[in-house]
């Protein structure tokens, strides 16, 4: 934790090309009667990768943490997920290409069923298709109006819907408006710090304006969390000396590397685009960030079996990957575990494999929680594998004499 | 090092009970033509316990570093042992139920012999029992007395005596006066800071107080060491959540507990008395400590086999133990290593396991040093362990979007 990467910045030199490719939701844990999903997974194209370097685990934000995306990615980035605690809102806003300015507050919506008694039925509408969820999206801005605020809808993917607030006095400290549960009504906006009782005001207005707009629509309510407003962030390339882009298909992904300062590329709809990205940005990049989401919204669902079939369909993706970046170094990793068994993100430790340049090979064999256990790269924070990376592509020089 | 629990206060949410086993002095090292003491006791219960869960090795302060009970044991409880550094003096006041005023200077105390020319030939003046112990500090309570300084003798247990000073003006930076070896005579008191130096002049007067007052006693005097004065200190419930409590045969480890806001339960005087402790208050309290002191008492008398017998005598009762705690997270580790080579303390990595809850499972069936070194536990600051335990009994929230 707390890794200073201003130590490092001195020390930049050029060195080789990087892939970094992120799969959400890696990490699992084993059980008295099976493996972890990854471990259950036939994956020799990983396997043959993880032999070819050293391995280890990872741990996003500290021992027993369950991160979000947010601070699992800017860990991977480089950056301390504490000192940098961006909200999904933002991250949704700035993925979607929304331009915000400072003083605005975001959050990110899910479209919801609600019952006769107005308590959540379900709490992302049967994951409403796009072509459904757009045009509930432009009945929302024909529909709702604050008198003193302006109010932002962009449509992020399905069900989520990106919504930003642009007024005076408005303040993020609010707590989720979702209560992240089916069977109870959506909560009233709490302010976290009296300086924020206006923006809960408003935004207790703005439930009720979303509610009347969406009485003839399939979705009932708009369940909003994760308000933050924008801050500055320290650049990418500005540490590390490095080009990077990003290439993921889901935009919150896009947004946490464009707040650093990645060039985002796409956005492809498919890992195969994915690659084809890749091979046509090769030379434009020295780092190249590549997010693989299926493994995650699988954990999510507690689906297991969806879990490895992702990972196997993933495995078969890797060697026109490892084609197309020609990279000298290249990470697989995770931001944060999703076992099924959890139905969501966990605390449990990311498999992580570091092959190329100067990484050496440990004599792990196969990708997964108990074999990288035993690996060289060792258990780290998320945050090590960065200068890791560049270390094993030359990129920095000596420290001291 | 250096975990910032506060980081993990707002994350709080309600899980499992849990079960820490704290086996005082459990880690040694494997040698050329041996195992460590646990690796060669046979214990198939506590390596069922292992099998169950995830393996792994913790340092309480730091690589290298040699603890004392104290710094183990908060870093066990989740404190920064270096932030927190309590004197022996203080635990031991609070062990004994002692009630401290701020101000107080306490100290540990051994009955001690002394040949003619006033070395120290005994340490512990043989173990004494406490029966023949409370007598010698009848004789201190009714003989010494300072004109400035009121003097209290408190009788821990067999030859450790705590002495509490109360006056003005007194200051706990002293260095110890036991020198810790036989052959040389006690040592003056050594102020470490000038604004000690009237603290140091009253030891001085005290220790030869003591020792007119022992002249016709079986021990000849009373080696002072662990100063220190009482500071606050957070409190347990209060950072985790968890109503706690702690199960120990001896004072000192009831004395850190209490300190942080644990229930003292008891005081038991076996093992078999712990457990039913354990049993009878199993719906009271989140999170049960159980002390067992006996692998330690035995390292330090540099007794191999009284170590591999105590732990064997332990292994006996981790069945009755489990099913008395009914826990859905179990930990075991130590507080620091004490092998009998050593004669002491030492600075070994300590062998701890985790299971139930999420903790999951790793390949690791022996519970050992070398063993452990394989676990997906990992090697880790024990400051690591509470955290875990909570992750693992789903104690926390998720972090960030």
């Amino acid at each position: 934790m707390g890794l200073d990467f201003d130590r490092y910045t001195p020390l930049l030199q050029d060195g080789g090309r990087m892939l970094l490719l992120v799969v959400d939701g890696l990490g699992g844990f084993p059980e008295a009667d099976r493996g972890s999903e990854l471990e259950d997974a036939h994956t020799p194209n990983l396997d043959a990768l993880a032999a070819s370097g050293i391995t280890g685990l990872t741990e996003p934000a500290g021992p027993g943490i369950t991160v979000g995306s947010g601070p699992g990615h800017l860990a991977l980035f480089g950056f301390d997920p504490w000192r940098y605690d961006l909200g999904r809102g933002v991250l949704s806003a700035v993925g979607v290409s929304f331009d915000m300015k400072p003083g605005d507050v975001a959050t990110r919506g899910n479209l919801a069923f609600l019952d006769d008694d107005g308590n959540i039925t379900d709490r992302r509408a049967g994951r409403i298709p796009d072509e459904q969820a757009r045009p509930v999206v432009e009945k929302l801005r024909e529909r709702v109006a604050l008198d003193d605020v302006e109010v932002f809808f962009e449509p992020e993917s399905e069900h989520r819907v990106v919504v930003i607030l642009r007024g005076e006095g408005l303040d993020g400290r609010i707590d989720d408006m979702d209560p992240q549960e089916v069977g109870v009504p959506p909560l009233p906006a709490k302010p976290q710090d009296p300086a924020a009782q206006h923006t809960a005001d408003v935004l207790d207005r703005l439930d009720a304006a979303i509610r009347e707009a969406l009485h003839d629509q399939t979705p009932d309510a708009l369940l909003m969390r994760g308000f933050d407003s924008l801050r500055d962030m320290p650049d990418f390339t500005d540490r590390t000396g490095m080009r990077a882009c990003a290439i993921a298909s889901y935009p919150m992904y896009r947004g946490v590397a464009q707040l650093i300062g990645f060039d985002v590329l796409g956005p492809p709809t498919t890992m195969r685009e994915q690659i084809d990205l890749v091979a046509q940005h090769r030379e434009d990049y020295d780092y190249h960030f590549v997010h693989f989401k299926y493994a995650d919204a699988a954990g999510h669902d507690g689906n297991r079996e969806a879990k490895v079939e992702a990972l196997e369909n993933l495995d078969a993706d890797i060697p026109a990957l490892l084609e197309a970046a020609e990279a000298n170094v290249v990470a697989v990793t995770g931001d944060h575990a999703s076992p099924a068994s959890a139905f969501g993100h966990s605390w449990h430790p990311v498999p992580t494999l570091l092959a190329g340049g100067s990484a050496g090979v440990d004599d792990v064999t196969t990708f997964g929680e108990r074999a990288c256990a035993g690996g060289l790269f060792g258990l780290r924070p998320t945050q090590h594998l960065l200068p890791l990376m560049m270390a094993a592509a030359g990129r920095f020089a000596k420290y001291g004499a």
